[in-house]
């Protein structure tokens, strides 16, 4: 199958899933979010993984649309703890209705994710179910740190790339081993796609750090410099604030100290910080050194070589490779 | 096992879970909502039901504690929705830390019911997942009609019924058609304790909508009126809704009406008009019917009369049975 005929199976068996009528403000928020789309990542890596292994991607549907609910239970959620009023260009739940109908859909969401990894039926079962919520519980520590580090005035890099493993890497790996235990394949395939998945997930979450500042906004198309704007610890603003000196490191201090200036001069002031220390440049060597590596752990991989391109081209894809 | 011996069991296992120390936002929640006690009714019958089917009780342990956590992940949620500051005399978790973090530290707990489960080997594993996830589904559902509820200026008996029947009674009766299944009884034997348990639900959460208005405050240990203060919608408001009329009616649909009322005032107005058309009686008429059709449900049980009684005294215990 190409990645055309997964978003059709992906959006057919989410379709097909019937959701209850009621209780409407239970159930018309997970179909409202269910049905925005978004990339589908993760089903996608899911089934492609199934396939790379020698599966059917027919077999690994359930484990795909079992991460795909996962994935948008933690984004209502996510939304209510970062005040986010859009996503994906339209008015969040909990902004659309509220907070309260924000959590209850979100945890009933997560108890049908769960619900539809109890219904594959295929090997590994218990441990894609065993490695399912332990990915779960790992993204909410994830989601707690991140939110720690708001708070904190300093973030190692060691403690940031810990935060971003779990909160954005573990699900796209997670997402790869349960294509191979799909797949019943061996366990050195299986580490070996778990861990291309968290170098590939770091990898797009220090480029999306990257972006939030550098992006060419006629194609990035969203606004820049929205994490600087919420002083959202990232890599670039940990980098910044450890090699910044006097005046610079102070003013540093300065705008992320409060939320209440004006964005854009903000925005410009930080980013004449970043650029002076190159702290882009920085980011983007560390993106290149995780997709270096990310290579090669797909180069170990004991598949065909056209099974690696897929991936790899999957994975470019996924981090907009321009470099 | 005797309830003493249950009770051990139970709060042994929970200290030997060994909870991470970090994210400490996301784990000290935890801890602190489980070691507050509570009555640990679910796993009690869940240890118990395994027992009176002819099993062991240790070999419950897993399933006991996996609804013991879901029942404390529901309160950590609840509280939020309910804007409730005190919980078993405590501060509740969104109150002594935040809202944020008693939402994930809620989603955490029940990722972690859940692994619980995952983590119980004996007979019908997969019977009690697919238990264990669809009455998570419906507390969901029930907290959504209660919530639906507050706004609504009416609500039938029929659906004040069913919204407590999924938020409380569920779950009773998933614990002991688990303690069934981790026995490996028949499924007649299954059926029966599981709707046991739903009129005993029914039967508890009706009796406690009365007591809100009418308990010996020297016994009942809280305040009265909580739920006339908060307007909420309980079997006594509906039924007095339903049956009062003309300046009985407008009076009472005026103190539902708002908030900001002195409380002693209309406490004393809204039972004054409960006590005229006598809609305590009316409660536990029902109260006494919903005993009494779990009565019949244990008497058609396939145990022996000794085990009876025994399940036949915690109900009791449970619904503090003074009738």
């Amino acid at each position: 199958m190409n990645m055309k005929e997964y978003t059709e199976l992906i959006e057919e068996m989410l379709q097909k899933e019937g959701w209850p009528s009621a209780p409407c403000n239970l159930y018309d928020p997970i179909v409202y979010i269910l049905q925005q789309g978004g990339k589908r990542v993760r089903p996608h890596l899911c089934l492609l993984s199934a396939e790379l292994c020698g599966g059917k991607a027919l077999q690994a549907v359930k484990p795909a649309l079992a991460f795909e609910m996962l994935h948008n239970f933690t984004l209502l959620h996510d939304d209510i703890m970062d005040k986010a009023a859009l996503r994906r260009g339209k008015p969040t739940v909990y902004k659309k209705w509220n907070t309260n109908i924000a959590i209850l859909s979100g945890d009933t969401l997560f108890a049908k994710a769960f619900e539809q990894m109890l219904q594959y039926e295929g090997p590994n079962k218990s441990l894609l179910l065993q490695l399912f919520v332990r990915t779960a519980i790992e993204i909410c520590e994830g989601q707690q740190y991140d939110l720690d580090f708001e708070t904190m005035k300093q973030v190692s890099e060691e403690a940031y790339i810990e935060m971003i493993r779990l909160k954005t890497a573990v699900m796209l790996a997670a997402c790869l081993q349960a294509g191979a235990l799909v797949a019943d394949a061996d366990m050195q395939t299986q580490n070996l796609l778990y861990q291309f998945g968290i170098k590939i997930g770091l990898a797009f979450q220090i480029q999306d750090d990257y972006l939030d500042v550098y992006a060419d906004t006629n194609r990035f198309g969203k606004q820049l410099g929205g994490d600087i704007a919420e002083n959202k610890k990232t890599y670039l603003s940990l980098t910044a604030l450890q090699t910044a000196q006097g005046v610079d490191l102070e003013q540093l201090q300065y705008y992320f100290s409060k939320i209440d200036f004006d964005k854009q001069e903000k925005f410009l002031a930080v980013k004449r910080i970043y650029d002076q220390y190159q702290v882009g440049e920085t980011a983007m060597r560390l993106v290149h050194h995780y997709y270096d590596v990310a290579m090669d752990l797909l180069r170990q991989l004991d598949i065909s070589e056209s099974n690696k391109q897929k991936l790899k081209q999957y994975a470019d894809l996924l981090i907009g490779r321009e470099f």
